[in-house]
């Protein structure tokens, strides 16, 4: 039996681990559940799986909630209840599923606890990645990724060494703006943006397909994940998101996962490693994915995922100001604020006023966090 | 230093072989030669490689060729000198790209010299497979594959286990006949039939993969090779030969090597097994490979691909005599005395003559293949 617990229950990718867990009961116990203030779903996941702590992270929302549900579930709010759950003794496993920076604390909490992570959540290894890895490393802890393209080249390493890995190749559907003119994109509705051709996600991160610097940030999660420099890591436009990702060997043989587009065979596959289990993942059916094409990214319609390749190049704090600037810019441009292009346009701008340094705890990077935020305030005033 | 000999060395498998301990002197050393009779190529080869031993499989040819060098080398000739340059005791491995059931005697022999095989002679286990995989557990000896699909599927299943694997896919280009009719290739003559679209290979192999029966007789090599029920094996016609095979998990995840059409990458795969070596194989371009696509193989047009599954269900010597009756056809065929359907109807005829049953010996199989020759011949006259 694997006790699990997960930060951000009600998001699709919690909503699925929930799945997994409601078919393969004899395999996994949810321990603790963790949402924004989603607390009428939340509930009815309190009533199915039983947990034993929850956390709302709107204290107001929690309140409630713990009004209505039986005592003996206890109720947390806001980071401190995020890192509650991830860090329950209890816990064989934390999904991160969280969206957004906020995921870093509650998953260095579960590390320390010695709790192996099932990452969802990108923005986490993004932000603070050489903190996260250095806590993984001091107490033996694994990240198992979660999302499709990094589960895809974690399955494809398997049985090999680091030596033989040339090159990380990270598929991308080339989200909904992929054909669209630079003049096109520039005037797209936030509306527009959140039509993602293959895959059913959250807003943020439908927004980040459309500017790909949804790719950017799994450039710097790879990078992170599999400790591989990245000018090794390249990015292909692969529009039918069957191929999830490829590593290329130092003998020019690449290795591949292919799959239906569908968020569960990661997820299943994080809880169920080292193993595999048969689950409800469709099989993928040649007949219909019968043609496979492939393109070059296009820097100048899709800037920012030339600025996630020189944040990471430059290091240090630069890729945690980008994440952040992203973060508020999305949400921005969500509300119809700023235009499409404002997104890349300020992120340059504040990484330009950025001057990366090394960053040695999470205080650092919550300060510079507050930085990026009361900096694009002034800016976008 | 590995110790390889290589059975075919004047073959297309073999002075690629030959290629690779060039480029690593410091990894490989050859130590014996084996050849049908080319004697001037393999003269060559003597003086840049210096071998032990060589085995011309002519007579004549041996005879000549011993007049020719220097005697420190011993000359061999026929089985017998096959099986001497195979089974030799400073051996490593025995790099197998004969055709033809012919590599049945060398491979067993070398087994039993506890001598890994890196098998590009997929009739060998077409014809006494479950004889040499008892060899091989006998003797704890590997047997890497060097065909480019069962290289394929070898490197997807590092790091999987045996139950994790659902279904074995492999990919066939489906060969120059892919799009001409029924009765366009009813008539279609040898020469049209050995223009391979991305394969450079022997004569043999290139009608067998014209017919499919090429991708028949693999199916029944993977059989044995990864233990998988044939019914667990599915031929899909992919004419860019860049996804080489792959493997279903239980979990619905597919796992593929892709790579340029080049047999390099498979036999230095199988030379530097478990590791992996820089080499001088090509990268995949995608750029090049923008447009990969996958069809179902018909049977109507390429019988002999469901002769291969047919004779691989019946079991027992069926797949020899199918083996063996195609050996003798494509022959003919490359004589033009025989049409190309010929091929299946009299493999389909033999078979419906022959009482399959359980082996117990190369000579049931040697006794077996003599009366599938006579048969043939009667039938023909």
């Amino acid at each position: 039996m694997k006790n699990i617990s997960i930060l951000g229950s009600t998001g699709s990718i919690g909503k699925q681990t929930l799945e997994i867990a409601r078919e393969h009961p004899e395999k996994y116990k949810i321990v603790g559940l963790a949402v924004m203030n989603n607390i009428d779903e939340l509930e009815l996941q309190i009533e199915e799986f039983q947990p034993k702590l929850v956390t709302v992270f709107d204290e107001a929302k929690a309140k409630i909630l713990a009004s209505r549900i039986a005592s003996k579930i206890k109720v947390y709010y806001g980071v401190e209840g995020l890192i509650e759950v991830a860090s329950h003794q209890d816990n064989h496993m934390v999904i991160n599923s969280v969206v957004g920076s906020i995921g870093v604390l509650p998953t260095i909490a579960a590390i320390k606890n010695k709790i192996d992570i099932g990452l969802a959540n990108k923005e986490t290894l993004v932000a603070a990645g050489k903190l996260v890895l250095e806590e993984c490393k001091k107490n033996n802890v694994s990240i198992i990724p979660v999302d499709s393209e990094h589960s895809a080249i974690f399955q494809c390493i398997q049985g090999e060494t680091d030596e033989n890995i040339a090159k990380i190749i990270l598929t991308a559907s080339g989200g909904p703006f992929r054909n669209w003119s630079y003049q096109d994109i520039e005037n797209a509705a936030a509306k527009e943006a959140l039509k993602h051709p293959n895959w059913s996600m959250g807003k943020k991160i439908s927004i980040d397909s459309a500017t790909l610097m949804n790719k950017g940030l799994e450039v710097i999660e790879a990078r992170w994940l599999f400790g591989i420099d990245v000018e090794k890591i390249e990015v292909v436009i692969h529009p039918q998101s069957v191929i999830h990702s490829m590593v290329e060997t130092i003998d020019a043989s690449i290795i591949g996962q292919l799959g239906v587009p569908d968020m569960k065979l990661p997820i299943q596959y994080a809880l169920s490693y080292p193993k595999r289990i048969k689950g409800k993942v469709k099989k993928l059916d040649f007949k219909r994915y019968n043609t496979l094409t492939f393109e070059e990214p296009d820097f100048v319609r899709f800037p920012c995922l030339e600025l996630a390749y020189a944040a990471m190049k430059i290091g240090g704090t630069m890729p945690c100001v980008l994440n952040t600037a992203n973060e508020v810019l999305v949400d921005y441009y969500l509300k119809d604020k700023i235009k499409f292009y404002d997104i890349a346009k300020y992120i340059e701008k504040i990484m330009g006023a950025h001057n990366a340094f090394h960053y040695n705890n999470v205080e650092e990077l919550l300060a510079l966090e507050e930085w990026v935020k009361s900096w694009l305030l002034d800016e976008l005033r």
